[in-house]
């Protein structure tokens, strides 16, 4: 296995592509090009979650894909515990910033594919919550403006061929709305700090919140998506999946939506090889990674 | 196992419950109360379905349930394979009658708890597309004035403990929209015929529409709902269920929601036990069974 961690961007030492890439053997599926997932661990942007990076990686390389951690630009350079006792933010955070690391990452796995052999054309991103937020970004604005704006090249190399989905956010009015009408006091505070990291002001107008939320910008050109959630969520409300697997009805675009009964936020892989705590174990939630295995499996053969 | 055909009004022949109860035996569970299900094959409201009937039942009994298989009012009092040359309708055919039908289900197996050992705490409605819509509306009008006008029982007494929606058909204004903006020949068709079975008019109002749609009608008093559904469904869309899982949301209602991506309309159990023919195998969308069970068996313990 290749391990490596890639500085995608010159001057920014924290925002980097750690790689899980198959080696090469002779022995088996001799030069035979490998599906590729990029993953985006959440963490409110305030800063990626070991939680849902490398034991995420390591289980879809279990099942035979080449994969990706992306360490996305966040408010805080490290993982912060205590948000109440939080270091110096980082002067480059804020979107769009996050998207342009995404696409940047995108086109390195492109540019390496004959060496790495990844099949190009099968090339997921797999977010949680606010990675989940990320990676729906990237499935609805490859081919807008933004991106087109700040890459110069063919934009279809900036589409991802499909798209994962755990916990995502993605509808920033429906989340204000909620935290503010039935979220708890926790739900409140990380609200507040998750929405100046993202919009780098505690008070984003509506028109932003309206362009921040990738619900809205759901077309055509959407890749398949995989969504799961849990429907108690109290912090990522299980709206978020069901407005966007709406939109992606709407819209004709290929979808697979999952949303279980009961878990909280942050499950990852639901047992014991992500759980912080007891809570993190979940059986019922755990056949997402199947589910997702299954359903990505059917759209890249 | 008690295999018994109960017939359900006095002057009603066609109208039965028919009855998959586990033999008692002192050797295992001695006296233990079982949970049950009832389950409502779907048809359009033209027939129910033996594909959404017996085998269910089986299965369902097999995982420790006993089982209930309700045929309830339909246009047709038999199973019509060539809806352009049926029978003659049946006169006592439409809406309410099929709700009526299945509130008292509920209450005969209730009546006969003692005797067959029915934890009266644990009797789940399953439906299947129309079956489904009929599921559904058990869901939210067990304690509104319909049923209540009918029945002068303790109204707690026809609520179901728990619902499995199968691709139900939940909202009939947006079956509408659809069908005719983008069905194909058959759903128009279809649509038609079913219409006029549920409705008794070809061209029922939107007030009409609207009363007959149990996604307007759930509450804080709907029961936790369990529900599955293929995105590209071209008879019954998905979004019939990803706007009552979003209803139940809104009221805090315990669900569980699985869209699979792809599969036809009355899929059943996915499996050759149900398979009329290839397109109904579905491996995929088969684990359905086992996340119901285990969601139902969450909700029960």
């Amino acid at each position: 296995m290749l391990n490596k961690t890639i500085q995608l961007w010159e001057n920014i030492d924290h925002v980097t592509l750690h790689t899980y890439i198959h080696d090469h053997s002779l022995e088996f599926q001799a030069n035979q090009k490998r599906p590729a997932i990029i993953i985006c661990p959440g963490g409110g942007y305030l800063g990626t979650s070991d939680r849902e990076a490398e034991p995420v990686a390591l289980r879809f390389a279990a099942l035979g894909y080449h994969t990706f951690v992306l360490r996305y630009t966040t408010y805080y350079k490290e993982w912060v515990k205590d948000t109440n006792n939080p270091p110096a933010p980082n002067e480059e955070a804020g979107y769009p910033q996050p998207l342009y690391d995404l696409a940047k990452a995108i086109l390195t796995v492109r540019e390496h594919a004959p060496k790495w052999l990844v099949d190009t054309d099968k090339i997921a991103v797999c977010g949680f919550s606010a990675g989940g937020h990320l990676a729906a970004s990237m499935g609805v604005h490859w081919d807008g403006q933004l991106l087109n704006d700040r890459f110069t090249v063919n934009q279809e190399l900036l589409r991802p061929n499909a798209v994962i989905l755990g916990y995502p956010l993605a509808d920033y009015q429906l989340m204000k709305e909620k935290v503010f009408s039935e979220g708890d006091d926790f739900a409140k505070h990380f609200w507040n700090i998750a929405i100046k990291a993202f919009f780098k002001t505690s008070e984003p107008t509506n028109e932003q919140l309206y362009e921040a939320s990738p619900v809205h910008f759901v077309s055509s050109q959407t890749p398949p998506t995989f969504i799961w959630h849990t429907a108690d969520d109290a912090l990522v409300y299980a709206e978020n999946a069901l407005n966007f697997a709406t939109a992606l009805a709407k819209n004709k675009v290929p979808y697979e939506l999952h949303v279980f009964e009961s878990g909280v936020h942050g499950l990852s892989l639901c047992d014991e090889t992500t759980a912080e705590n007891e809570n993190h174990l979940n059986p019922e939630c755990s056949v997402w990674v199947d589910l997702a295995n299954h359903w990505l499996k059917n759209h890249f053969d």
